[in-house]
């Protein structure tokens, strides 16, 4: 019989904890904070000793399981095995994920960037289960996502990899040309992240005088509600985000080709009147075999992708004894 | 002992085909013309001919091989293992080159688009050896590549991972939008190709009546020649170049994030002036963690890359016999 699996998503303010069956049935899941204060060192320990209350209480013993598998807001330099960077964990850097948590739970550990394991959550038990190559994109505050080829996780050399919310694709003539958090301008999280479709309705709203937008608290939520009342404003913000994430799904078709897109994050919630937007444009300019037969899906676990994909991912984990 | 391997790269005018051994020495290389007549329904079996008597002049038998692995000019879906569109082969689609080839050889035959192999060539034996993750161009007449992600090709659902030549990253504001062969419009391989740095320097000739370039044939050669000697249009046309390929290089660096870019094909002769072009512009719009430390290196295997990658892309097929 197999073992079971461990699946740990690490937010910014809560951590997710899952035990997972092999074949991916939650047996329990339950959530800590994040204590992100002295730049997280208590996040590794609360969460092994919050594994080790709930394995007494289910009367488990971590020899039950094969591994853990771990999500983690930033780059994952998978050769050296650990977290150059995390900002949102209050600085949690330099530190050795998989070798630190293995040796608090007694466990293997494999860990990767938080986007990247819920790609693989769709992918096992949510919209784009028995798919095996699939982007995926998380429309939050940020825009997030992951790459899957072949049924393995594109993390890069640098944990970089599936960073699609960073892809540079405004051009600078382009009045939508904004700074990006990253650093650099023209990403489309400047435009397609909540906060970017928001920017995008406050830098047309003066042409609009007649929108209902300007009586309103400018929301993704209103913005959607005024484009099904054909607000010409909301209907045009509505286009310029299906825009540009048509235009990066084209790029994305000819370099990694999947067989689906998968859109979640609190964005999705509008899948409706999102999804329509980007066929819309999607396939204009590229070439056709590159887009042929791929679909485009809102994603399904919400905020559980992560850690049900963090499980998942905890079977990639080799042992021998 | 490992047995040997068959690679075999089919060009539109020949066919090169080598007996490698495990660990990517080349035992025999030859190459036969690529007969396009009649769809190229001779096309595979002058292959297997070929092979059978160079076995018989070597005194080897097809016993002492592992399986032979395929480079072939156009998308190759593996998942139903065929060929849908090869226009420089006179049409030869609709064939299941796995299994045609299989038959006639009595071995297992793995077939991927050349641009694939070829990177998984300079991967193996080339200029990339002993890297994992790289992303391969070749600028030749057109713009071709593959792309490898821990080790293994990313072939992608309908065959169109790593055309990283057509990726649409020219803006339409663009004066430099042109027209591409694929039917989309400012792909890299408009800019980037032979043909394509020809095009920009013909499109900026009017505005350099001083320019060298108004006496002579245009070429690469000429081009790369003048702006040796300084001549302005030659230079932009160079930076022009180097500017579309970094930004291509940046996207890529954000969704797959390799250790290494390798460049081949007729235009990476230049390579001296080429790389400069390149690193002037990579890095100037992108996140810093996904290109840090990232090479970029002239590829060595010229037109081998593709054979002695066919070779190793043989290594993949699993035998239990």
């Amino acid at each position: 019989m197999h073992k079971k699996l461990i699946g740990i998503d690490i937010g910014g303010t809560t951590t997710k904890i899952a035990f997972v069956s092999w074949d991916g049935q939650v047996i329990s899941q339950w959530e800590i904070p994040t204590r992100i204060e002295q730049k997280g060192r208590y996040i590794l320990s609360d969460i092994a000793t919050s594994i080790e209350d709930k394995l007494a209480v289910l009367s488990l013993s971590i020899a039950d399981f094969h591994g853990a598998g771990v999500g983690i807001p930033g780059p994952v330099q998978l050769a050296v095995g650990y977290l150059p960077v995390a900002v949102n964990l209050g600085g949690f850097g330099d530190i050795n994920v998989n070798d630190v948590l293995s040796d608090l739970l007694g466990l293997p550990v494999l860990t990767d960037n938080d986007g990247n394991v819920a790609a693989l959550g769709e992918m096992w038990r949510g919209c784009a289960e028995g798919a095996t190559n699939i982007v995926f994109f998380t429309l939050g505050t940020g825009v997030g996502g992951g790459i899957i080829v072949d049924d393995h996780i594109v993390s890069g050399f640098s944990g970089s990899g599936g960073e699609v919310g960073h892809m540079p694709i405004i051009p600078a003539t382009d009045e939508l040309y904004f700074d990006c958090n990253c650093g650099a301008k023209g990403c489309v999280e400047t435009v397609c992240s909540a906060t970017g479709i928001v920017r995008v309705a406050k830098h047309y709203l003066p042409r609009y005088p007649q929108s209902v937008l300007q009586q309103e608290l400018i929301s993704v939520e209103t913005i959607f509600a005024a484009a099904k009342k054909q607000d010409e404003l909301a209907l045009l913000v509505v286009d310029k985000l299906g825009y540009y994430l048509a235009k990066s799904f084209e790029l994305l078709s000819v370099i990694v080709n999947p067989e689906m897109f998968v859109i979640g994050g609190g964005v999705s919630k509008a899948g409706a009147q999102l999804l329509p937007a980007i066929t819309k444009h999607y396939g204009t300019n590229i070439f056709p075999t590159a887009i042929a037969n791929v679909e485009l899906r809102i994603a399904t676990l919400e905020n559980n992708a992560g850690v049900i994909g963090a499980a998942r991912h905890a079977r990639g984990i080799a042992r021998y004894d």
